[in-house]
């Protein structure tokens, strides 16, 4: 049974459900313009907003207007989506008396919104995985009321960009109890629990992550539960590629560090090169160049010292880049960053106490004996991650060179285990775009069938089902043959069923 | 951490696992080639294995020859559906400098399979949702190898179905280990702890369900569990309709609750008609044909003598078609229809004994007062369903009589909570087709995103990955440029996103 809510909790959720059916009912163009009329209001308060992030998360100027941009593009992104149809996958199939099995019924399949569903906001994106961020966008987009819980770490940032997105979407009549803010991880928990809410997101830590994905699974009525944890991302660099680019590699590998202090799930944690490489000295020689960055707050500041240390004082590691860290007199950190290198068997002895993730401007350089399977490493030190890279020299690049087995089974391994294979580049930046895939297995991700970023993440917060027989009085307008907003329609003809598999013999 | 298992399931597991990565290597064409080659000899072997399944589950030779060509018809669909490739999702972002974030990479998107996955069959199915089923024939044309926990209803016609299909997938060249079956609750359990197991299925009960869900989420790595459960299938008729074909309603609703002695997920457990209605009397009226039937086991026969008995005593019930059930010497019991009414204020005084699933043959004709609110039964008295059913006359199919508005309710209402809505028919008998959806809300499944019939129950082992500026060598076919296989990719443009969201402005 649900336990009781707070009368105030209890008001945002009857709220929610109450605006469930009229929200999933609101056409598509209308449900696009509201959304879109989020983010132009998010553009035009931006340096209010930004002015209040800054002090709230001490990133930088630059960064959060620029991560304002993306809020705002992500969600006319979802806007396009959600009318062009193509995420309702709307299939067809015309009654068939010629049926292999007998007369087939006409039967029609769509997508609709779950209801109600609380997202959990992150702390290191304040916009883009925050308050209107990609999980929220999504929600709206697939017409489910959107309950956010506010990270501690912003909470000021959150109520202003509540009030600014409350008011647009309340200006583009979108139903009251389609968007709340509420505080407090207890708050949050007993949201999730309540029957009537219908799925969860959440971008975080590990630990929190599975005490949330535990309690949507352990409900009675379980629901499903998106959740994007931790990651180390693995990169791997050939010797032809450093001989190729070495100063090059090591700028790109220093700016993907060190930016935003490291705080980025998409941070690249260990890179593996081969033993005696160039590239430990041209990391060093790249290093001048980064200023020291204010962490998010003192408890991750703090974090990262301890976990700096332990890798520093760990057998067999020496410093490439010493990096530091400082604490100012209100207690913040500001770091440069840090990278350290270990031979394979150093690695292979305190993976325990290496292969963790580091929350911050510090990697792993693991040097790697000539001969070494680089395929078999993946399983053996890592869990599923958000991403795994490999820099290749341009003639390795063809797949032609002597080494293309290796490189083609390395590619196997960490499509296995990653959500996005890069090459010659680098994990952070995620770019917004139809065909992203931000996820991977756990603990990258609870449920690896997703994405969080990208237009495949509407579909985490719907549900198909068929209608049989219907007239097309009753239908979703998505699946009428007079399709009037024209969303792509699969269509399986009559006759064809006594064919299948025919091809195969 | 894993348990350590049994030494012979230890072998199970490491050849499943072993198999995974060659079995997913496979070409479309040979994997389509070898499921091919499974449904034909089943077809091939069916006077024996139907001779077997009618000794250990007492269903008929009609029923249980069809549902062998259902199984191969099934078992075709994914043959052609693996190949066509739109399960793949294919997306394409070529590369686009004038990209509203700045440079976008070149990021393609697909589908891999998730690896091994464990398969718990059915008794009720003992070909279609079996050691051959349709979750089988969705993991192996996903790509995932498939170990089956043999339901105990029927172990030796498990075991002779196995014996064919490992004998027709290693006549096609499959790896060993591409299949395999295990017997026991606990071996099957030990299975599913299994670190090497990636997803797990399973058709049954709600208890065992959960048990197996709860299991499959508590592990050190959740991974997804997709049960199909319990149903009871709601059916709501107008009084126009009764008013337009009342015999041919009864008839319908009679074969459909009696067929294969009404021991079906979508079997009509309650029928919602107008008080004083001809529909009783018209359903007394059909109820002469319909000969005794055996029920599967004689756990499955005592345990709906006594639901029965209970329903049959609850205060306000008046039976419509007695029914009954007898016991023979071997203790199977053999049953014919039994169909109960109850006024709405009754089903709700009793609705905690009446609502749950009665597993055989009974159903339950619950008498609306006029001026009900029919959308509003659907949450006050159930939870998640497979099915729900509207029965109209054929002038209020056109939407445009009087009680238009109610009827559009009453079908946003099952569209709620339901996976399949049907017109004018009977939910039994589930097509096999591209737009099926064989799911629900909990407790129907455990997970409403999936079907387990229908070509999108593939999507369930597969997992997205991304390639960010991968060169051609070392992609995916189905991400090429030059697209050998010729499978449907989306490709977003350059240069578009610069107008994401104009059109709502």
């Amino acid at each position: 049974m649900t336990e009781t809510l707070s009368p105030e909790l209890e008001a945002v959720v009857a709220r929610a459900a109450a605006a469930a059916p009229a929200f999933a009912a609101t056409r598509p163009e209308d449900r696009a313009r509201a959304i879109v009329a989020v983010a132009d209001a998010l553009e035009a308060n931006r340096e209010d907003l930004v002015a209040i992030a800054m002090r709230e998360t001490g990133l930088t100027e630059v960064r959060l207007t620029g991560e304002v941009t993306r809020t705002a593009v992500q969600l006319r992104l979802f806007a396009d989506t959600l009318v062009d149809g193509d995420y309702l996958d709307a299939r067809i199939d015309p009654a068939d008396s010629d049926f292999a099995l007998g007369v087939r019924p006409d039967i029609r399949r769509t997508h609709l919104p779950l209801g109600p569903v609380i997202n959990f906001s992150a702390s290191n994106f304040p916009f883009a995985f925050s308050v209107m961020g990609g999980d929220s966008a999504a929600v709206l987009a697939a017409g489910c009321p959107l309950i956010v819980k506010a990270h501690s770490g912003h909470p000021e940032l959150s109520d202003a960009t509540a009030a600014v997105a409350t008011a647009a979407l309340a200006g583009a009549g979108m139903p009251e109890g389609t968007f709340q803010l509420i505080h407090g991880r207890e708050a949050g928990v007993q949201v999730l629990k309540d029957a009537r809410i219908k799925a969860g997101a959440f971008t975080g830590s590990i630990a929190v992550g599975r005490l949330l994905a535990d309690i949507a699974a352990s409900r009675p009525a379980p629901i499903p539960f998106f959740g994007e944890l931790g990651s180390v991302n693995p990169v791997f660099v050939t010797g032809a590629a450093i001989d190729e680019r070495a100063a090059e590699i090591a700028d790109g590998f220093l700016t993907s560090v060190s930016g935003s202090a490291g705080q980025l799930c998409t941070k690249p944690g260990f890179v593996f090169a081969p033993a005696g490489s160039a590239l430990p000295d041209a990391i060093r020689a790249a290093a001048g160049d980064f200023p020291e960055h204010r962490l998010l707050d003192p408890r991750i500041a703090r974090s990262f010292e301890e976990r700096r240390s332990a890798i520093l004082g760990s057998a067999g590691v020496t410093p490439v880049v010493a990096g530091g860290i400082r604490f100012d007199e209100a207690g913040q950190g500001w770091a440069t960053p840090t990278v350290v290198a270990v031979p394979l068997d150093g690695f292979r002895a305190s993976a325990a106490a290496l292969s963790e993730e580091a929350f911050g401007p510090l990697s792993i350089v693991v040097e790697v004996p000539a001969g070494t399977d680089l395929a078999s490493l993946m399983p053996e030190f890592f869990e599923g991650n958000l991403t795994g890279t490999l820099h290749l020299s341009a003639e390795e690049a063809t797949g032609e060179t002597a080494n293309a087995d290796e490189l083609r089974a390395l590619v196997a391994a960490l499509s296995q285990q990653v959500g996005r294979v890069l090459f010659n580049g680098w994990s952070t930046g995620v770019a917004v775009t139809p065909a992203q895939q931000h996820g991977g297995p756990w603990p990258a991700t609870t449920n690896d069938a997703s994405t969080s970023v990208g237009t495949a993440a509407i579909s985490r917060f719907m549900r198909p089902v068929a209608y049989q027989n219907a007239p097309a009085a009753f239908l979703p307008e998505a699946l009428r043959d007079d399709n009037p907003a024209g969303v792509p329609q699969a269509i399986a003809p009559a006759g064809e069923s006594r064919s299948w598999g025919a091809r195969w013999r």
